[in-house]
Order: structure tokens, then sequence, then C-alpha cells
């Protein structure tokens, strides 16, 4: 089974009912996307999965949602209003609009990683190396100036500075101010984690490769509080449960990678801080990309917090009294680009003997439908239709009655569900129906009573 | 069992970890809530049995989700650009600002309803009745101004009009824009529905009574398209599905009204419009408050589009040929508002012979936890833990082991856990454990390899 080129699963996403242009029929809106009817079933199975693992299974996690809409005090004490932007420099040639540490990585092919200079260094880079605009060709910069990245928006009804507020540039900051409300009404002792799914905005100035940057996306966010000492154990814990989570999902191991940040590219609070990649090939040289991020940010937000608001952040610990801030492991990953990396891993043009047949070979837990009914004569109608009631209250499935069999279990195959239940002549009688696996093609017979037990079985995770 | 005090439910709700003030160590943001632990599995909960039974268990019906942020042409054609705003007046002597629709609701003990007037006759009713500040007393207005509640924000780097966007004020849109993408993609035939869920932005003068009404919400929208003449069916039909919705989800009746728009409320485009309308009680004069908008919107939405992208969003009759823009019933909730339906019928305080409980009798599809796991002695940790993993990917459920059994069974009647699973020096033996159930206190001794049925058949929806 040989890796998907990226660009033939884009196309597979937008061709049958994963994801379409935002706005299309008005000529899009920049970089959005829609969800279509089975992009939005994967996206959703993608966060349960996640939920599942990092919440419910997990007894000393809980989850919450914070508002989009936060008091702009808080982006402040997280440094986001002083520090969250991208450096930009313009083409004074052909008006070109770059981010800077973007053209150098580019112009140096991926063996150059700006991230964490200033801009001095940047444009300095530029001058010894000679950067020119891949537009023009000419040598012909503005200087570099920060673009701060959060959306602004006006909360009243007059709009000015006193009414100007974000929308969250990341779902993580609301957690860390509810650290207490969260803490004292669920009577929660250390170490514990807190959890979060939303959408975040970012008013990226090169968004772009799809659904990978999006200046609207979604995450999700863990913050796991601990003792501070004890961060480092948690951090490795971390480490290994991210990625135990992505191959549990199905996704090859050869397709992952972690990779440690070195101390140059190390934040000065972090005590550690790693990204699991994914070999998405998206092309450009830049064959893996960023999937997972995961820090040790140690007291960093919650002490930054404490000092903003005048409110103590501080746990007491209930053995000896102590009174501390928590240190923090933040595992952060997005909903989207999850949702890429499972779908580049698990398309395949299989070749079959005498055919080509197209196929996702997504965990049966993320399938968009679990199972189509297939009636054999649309006379069966009747009776496949209450095969589909049967199980519709527990599993999304979805039903087809039109075409040969052979081209209705293709259309199955394309959008990855695991099992083709055919409703035929024999099935009144005998109580069973045909159920046909996604991967290997092969057939069993099966009670109708027996389904729900059967594929609850299979899609566990 | 008597109705519940609204404040009191609210009161609840935020001390017990359902829902805290938004940015609330900053002193809050106005009119925003950050949903706890609880409140985000309730909520997720609600959104979990509406798209069961509005999606999942139709095969008519799929989902989808758009993006928040649109392309600006989207809200020219569904007139919010133009016609979506509050009327706002100044009190000159006081400065309160006031929604005039308001003012005259509020002035008139709700008898008149000034949904649908021009700012001209709400002018003259204010002079006539002689309305004055509710603040001050006086009777010095200025004009009433149409004032947009959009959410506007910038994208791109320049914050010129050309890069103006808006924060989506409803979902729906996102929808019709996408009629032909879901119809070709998913091949349906008409009728058909499409749902979405997500969040909406308002920007309200007068949010307020807690998550009633809130700036940033979110929405349960399904927009189902059919032939036009057959509208009225489907409209009648939608009216009937969600009430019944609310009463499975164990809402009672009596506190459950429909509304029926009279010809004067109703837009001019639709063929009728209800209000499903819960008594939340909240005072003031209002014991009944809107839950659920159902309205026959003909071929209003799609056409509008169709005119401003000059696209055709005809559908071909596969039977006849016949092309025509589809006619369309849609039904919009708010998760928000059915929660705090859903918490207010759910509160209760119950009377026992030596005692008072609190007890949420929410549906166990709704709880947000299925069960707590109660080992009788600490000693017993490790097994009640394995108990623990044995149901924690299957449900949401919770665990505790500090105070008297008594006491932890108060706990969790307090945020409706249906079910308190106790393990005791005797469940090593026996291989089982004692289930109290919430609502008659009663306990059944069940093996604890049927509690994973036991559960799943109980939570049924």
């Amino acid at each position: 089974m040989s890796k998907s080129n990226f660009e033939t699963v884009v196309n597979h996403m937008k061709s049958v009912g994963f994801v379409y242009q935002g706005s299309e029929i008005y000529g899009g809106l920049s970089n959005t996307w829609d969800f279509g009817p089975l992009g939005i079933e994967l996206k959703d199975n993608v966060k349960k999965a996640w939920w599942q693992k990092f919440i419910q299974e997990d007894p000393n996690n809980v989850g919450m949602q914070s508002a989009i809409l936060m008091n702009p005090q808080v982006w402040v004490a997280s440094g986001h209003v002083g520090g969250f932007s991208d450096p930009l420099m313009d083409c004074k040639s052909c008006q070109t609009r770059y981010r800077a540490d973007q053209l150098i990585e580019d112009f140096s092919k991926g063996e150059v990683n700006p991230s964490g200079w200033s801009k001095e260094e940047m444009k300095n880079y530029i001058e010894e190396h000679h950067v020119n605009c891949p537009n023009c060709g000419k040598h012909d910069w503005t200087d570099i100036r920060e673009f701060n990245l959060m959306f602004k928006t006006f909360q009243g009804v007059t709009e000015d500075s006193k009414n100007t507020i974000y929308l969250r540039p990341e779902t993580a900051q609301g957690i860390f101010v509810n650290f207490k409300n969260v803490q004292r009404t669920m009577r929660k002792k250390l170490p514990f984690g807190i959890g979060q799914i939303g959408k975040s905005f970012r008013n990226e100035i090169t968004p772009g490769n799809f659904i990978f940057r999006t200046r609207e996306f979604e995450q999700m966010e863990l913050e796991f509080f601990c003792k501070p000492g004890e961060d480092i154990k948690w951090y490795d814990y971390y480490k290994d449960y991210c990625m135990n989570f992505l191959t549990t999902l199905g996704i090859k191991a050869d397709n992952l990678r972690l990779r440690e940040h070195d101390a140059e590219e190390l934040s000065h609070y972090s005590n550690g801080t790693s990204d699991i990649e994914y070999r998405y090939q998206i092309g450009k040289g830049n064959d893996w990309g960023e999937l997972w991020g995961i820090a040790d940010r140690t007291d960093f937000d919650l002490t930054a917090h404490q000092n903003e608001s005048k409110k103590s952040l501080e746990y007491q610990d209930p053995q000896t009294n102590e009174k501390y801030v928590p240190y923090c492991i933040e595992p952060s990953v997005g909903v989207e680009r999850m949702m890429l990396a499972v779908m580049c891993d698990a398309y395949e043009e299989e070749q079959l003997e005498n055919d080509t047949r197209k196929v996702l070979h997504l965990h049966p837990f993320l399938a968009p439908y679990k199972a189509c009914i297939l009636p054999l004569s649309k006379q069966l109608g009747d009776e496949a239709k209450e095969v589909f009631a049967k199980l519709a209250s527990l599993f999304a499935i979805t039903y087809d009655e039109t075409g040969s069999i052979g081209k209705r279990y293709r259309r199955q195959d394309e959008i990855g569900t695991p099992f083709c239940i055919t409703y035929d002549f024999d099935s009144k009688d005998d109580h069973s129906v045909t159920v046909r696996d996604r991967d290997t093609m092969e057939q069993v017979r099966i009670k109708i009573d027996e389904l729900e037990s059967y594929i609850a079985s299979k899609i566990k995770l």
C-alpha cells in the first residue's frame, strides 16, 4: 500500500461530500471551508475519539467549554495582545506581501527555522543571502513590521477601543482562567486535567494547503495540572499517550514522528516542547507537517493570569497544606489537521484483478457511516428500511438502493463505510443479511438480531 | 412535584459546575458564560439527542458544518445587512439606551407585541401612551435608529470596508448556500433535510436572563427541502416532531405550548410560523419564553441566494424533469435554551421524611454522568477503579470515594447522575455491585458483567 498523494486526497474529499469551498456560490471567502455530510460525521468522530481518550476514560480529567469572546485582559495577560503577531514585509516593486519567516524557510528549503528570531535577525538573513521576491525576482523590501493575528470585533453599539474584543486565537486560555472554578466545583486534587474542544480564529496572512492552515479552525486542548517537579514525568506520559492515540486511530507509525524542540527553539518558560509530525506530503519540499504540539508550560500561564487579575490561582495541597501555582502540560491539536492526517493515511487506490477501487481504510470508529443498508432489489425496500430503523438509533448509517450491488459497494468503499449490509430474497426467511467487509471484501451471513452487537464490537476504539 | 424557581435553578447551575461567568477572574465580559465539566456534558448530550433524532434516524436527512466566517454577500442576500437590526432609542435625560420594541412590550406588560412594527409605529405608540424612561421617569426620547446586530471583523491586514466580514448571526444561511453541493454530492432527492449545529453571534443590546439570551450562542437548525405544495404537510409534521422530541427528553407537556403566529406577525414570505414556548418562569411577568421556532419559509431563502449569486439553485425532479426552487421548512432551536428548559424541568427540592434532597431528574441520555462508581471503603479503591475502567470507554461516568455513601448519593442526585454503583466487601466474591436509582432511590444487586447492558438499556432515547 503506497503513500497516497496529498492532492488526490484533497480532490477526493471535495468530490464525494467531505469538504466544500466556503461560500462557494459567491466565489468563496479566502481560505474558508465547509464540511459536508461526510466531513461533519468524520470531524465529530475525531472529536469523540479525543474526548473519550483524553477526558472520559481518565478519572483525573474533566472537560469544559469557555466562550469564544473573552474579556480582552485575558489576551493581555496571555501575551497575545503584545506578541501574537506575524512579521510581514512587502516587495516594493510588485507589492506582494510575505511573512518574513516563511520567506526565509522557503528560501532555505527548510534548512533554516527562523521561529524565535527577531525582526533584525530576519532582516539580516534576507540581506546577507540576498533573498529576492519569489513573485517578481526583485530585491527591494520594506522593513519588517509586526501584524497581530487576533481578529478584532466590537461588542455594543459603538466601535471604539473601549468596546474592542477579540475572537480567541486558542482555547487554552479559557481553561487557565477557569482553573479555580473547575478545581473548586469539581473538588479536584492534583494532578488533574481540563480539556476543551472549540473554534479558534487566527488572521493568518498566508493560510493554505486546504484545511491544513485555516483562519477559522477547531482545537482540542488539554491542560494537565500537576505539582512542580512532577511535570517532566507527565510531559513524557503525554508524549507517549498522544502518539499511542494516533496509532490507535489507525495511523501508520511510519508516517508519524516526534520532534523535540532544541534549546534555541524552546520558549523561555518551557521545560520541554515536542511536535508530533505527520507525513502529509503536501509538497513544496515539506514532507512532514506539524500535527500535535505537546508542551511543558510550567506555571507560566497561571502565574501570568494571577499577576494580571490579582486573583490567587494557587492550589493548596490537601496533604501538606503547601500552596503553589501548579505546573501544566499542554497537548494541543487541531481537529482539521487530525482529520487530514487520518484521511491521507486511509486513502488507497487499490489494484484488483480487473479493476481499481478507491477505498478509505478509516478506523470504523471514525468512518462517517458505520454501515450501509442495501436492498438487493427495490422490492425489498420496506424490509431493508426496517433494518435501517433498527440500527439508526445507535449508529450513523446510510441507505442505498440505486445501481448494482457492486457499484453500491464501491460507493461505500470510497467514503470508508466499513460494512455493507445486503437484504436479499432469503433474508425474510432466515432473518439474516449478508455483511460485506470494506477492507477484506469478504462476506458473512449474520442474523438481523445480531447486527447491533456485531457492529458495536467492530467500531470500538 | 412543583415547578422550580428559575433563580434557584440558575444558582444551582452556577454552584455545582454547570456554568461559570465568562472571564470571571477579570470581572467577566458582559453576558458571556463558560460551561463547566457538567455543563459541557449536558450540552453535548442535548446536541447528540438532536442529531440522533433529526439527522441520524431519518434517512432523508444529512448534517453539515459551514464556516462561521462567510462571504459578506451571503448576508446581503439573506437580508441581514439591510434589515437585521434592533430599533434603539436613548433617554436624553439619563442617557440610558433601550430597544424601542422591548420598551413597548414591557410597558404593556406583554399585551402588545411590536415585532414587525415600523420605527414610526413604535415612536407613535411611545408618544400616544406617554411611555416614560423606566430608569429616570422622564419622557425625553431621541429618535429611534436601527442598529445592525451582526458582529463585524476584518480579514487580512487592513481594516477597511473591503475586508469587513461578519460573524454569522445564524447557521441557516450556511445550509442554503450549500444546497446544491449537498444535493449533488449526496445524490439526494426531495424531500430531504440538511441540519447543522454551530455557534452564532448577535450583538444584542439587551441580552440577559442567564443563558437565555446571549451574544454568543449555539444553534441547531434543520432546513428541510420539499416540493412546493407539500410544504404545509411537512410544516405540520415538524411541529409535531419537535414537540414530541421535547417530551421524549422528559420535559413535561404542561410546561410546553405551541403558539402559531397570526397574519400580522407572520413574515410576508412565510406560509406559517410557530414558536414552541417553554414555561421558564423567568419572572418580570413573562412565564413563557420562546424555545423553538418552526417556520415554513417557502422558497424565500434559496430564491434570494439564486438572485444574488446568479447561480441556479433549482432542483430538477427526476420523475417529471420539472425544475423548481424547493420550499423549505425550518425548525430552529438554541442549544442553551434547550439546556435551560431541560434543567428547569428536571430540578426538584424533594421533601423526604427527615430531609430535603436536591435532585435533577434529567433523562439519563442527557445526564452529564450516567453513573458514579463508589467504593464502600477506600480499601476497595483498586477494585472499584477496575469497574470504572470497564465502563468508562462506553459512558461518561465519575468516581467518588470521599464521605459517607449517603452524602455521595446526594452529591450525585444534585448533578443528575441516574445510577450510583457501590462496590462493597461482598463484590469481590459475588462479582456484583449495588446499583441505586436516582429517582426511586431503590437499590438492586447487579453482576458486574451485566452493568454495561444495564446502563445501555436505561439511557436510550
